[in-house]
């Protein structure tokens, strides 16, 4: 894939701590989303796919496991909020 | 994927330990609904889609991964309940 | 996907310890199906998509897979079997 | 995935150490072809399947990449052979 | 999957380290594009394919998934960026 | 999958160890392809195979991601390369 390697530098979170699971569930999805606007930076692109994947049973569960994936980065990076919340 | 960053707060478990495998992956499997519904938060959409992939097997398959990526998380986040059953 | 959170209490192994890389392996096999049950708790239907899914090499990978990820996980819990067969 | 809880016992190894990254590769083979077996253990089946799906670069590159994640579980179980090959 | 095993190396990161997540996010982005290279180093073909995969949400996704995995890697090269950002 | 477990035994690396990160990179491919050979030992069906899958969108970005998972295991053999690229 040929990807758009200026990839919101705002919207990028400065780092991976997070207060609780849930703050770092939300991280995960927003570094989901942040993969798939790296390889198609346009907007409107991605709106006008949207309806269509996210009514696809099939889509759903490959979000669901990017968002995994990515969680699975943050926890650790949280020590699994086991002690205390930050490492 | 665009997805709703307001993903359940109600829902979302506020510690990913859980006192035994079966808890751990009783968690597992909330992780991964709430991934789906991070990106499709409309429950309607979601009970209308349900009758075909609980009915395919890949998509099963498919389901059973997110779950399994989760459970990885969850487990490590216990030791593995190795060690009497938490950190 | 919507989940099933009470899957297989009575089936779920209590603990991940296993004394073998054979058991662990037996082990991750039962994760993979109950994490399908989950999805889709109705036997029934299980039994009846078997065939086809059984018998389509891309499904077989995919569920090899799964296999290989709950393996991982297991494998860790028991530190690879490296030291006695226990952590 | 109805599995088949008695996979190949006498096939299994009683170890994940390996010699080398090479018997571990080898390893991983096994491992990702009984966890197909595991589910479709009726090897004339398998047999059946064989010429389509080994011609087929996507189930290719799948089954490639369950091997890749044995071979992750066998490697860290060998300590990456970094320190004279076994742990 | 026969590869170009001579897959860029004037582009290839000296280092995993990386100043900051946005930063580690921008070589995982980098690295899944170099896989894509290793396989089809013709980079007018590569061109060629992207309109209609940065149009797919199944592509979109399996992109994000595959950076997901290498920001995993490069997360952990930086200790999650947690002790003053560099190992 | 029946896979041959005589994989490229001259082909294979005899350690996990790289200089660098573009070298472990380039093992991950190899480890990669190796593990395509390993079910399709054939070498003319292979060659025949490639020119379709090299200019699939799909079929690269998950050559991508089996390259990715070895270059995951490989960046921990050499413990990502951060205290003078050897472990």
């Amino acid at each position: 894939m040929h990807a758009n390697t200026n990839a919101g530098a705002a919207d990028f979170p400065t780092s991976l701590i997070a207060g609780s699971p849930h703050e770092g569930f939300e991280l995960a999805i927003r570094l989901s989303r942040l993969g798939v606007k790296a390889v198609q930076p346009d907007v409107e692109i991605l709106k006008r796919l949207r309806p269509a994947y996210a009514s696809d049973a099939d889509s759903l569960i490959a979000s669901s496991q990017v968002i995994a994936i990515h969680f699975q980065t943050i926890a650790a990076a949280n020590d699994y909020w086991s002690r205390g919340g930050s490492r």
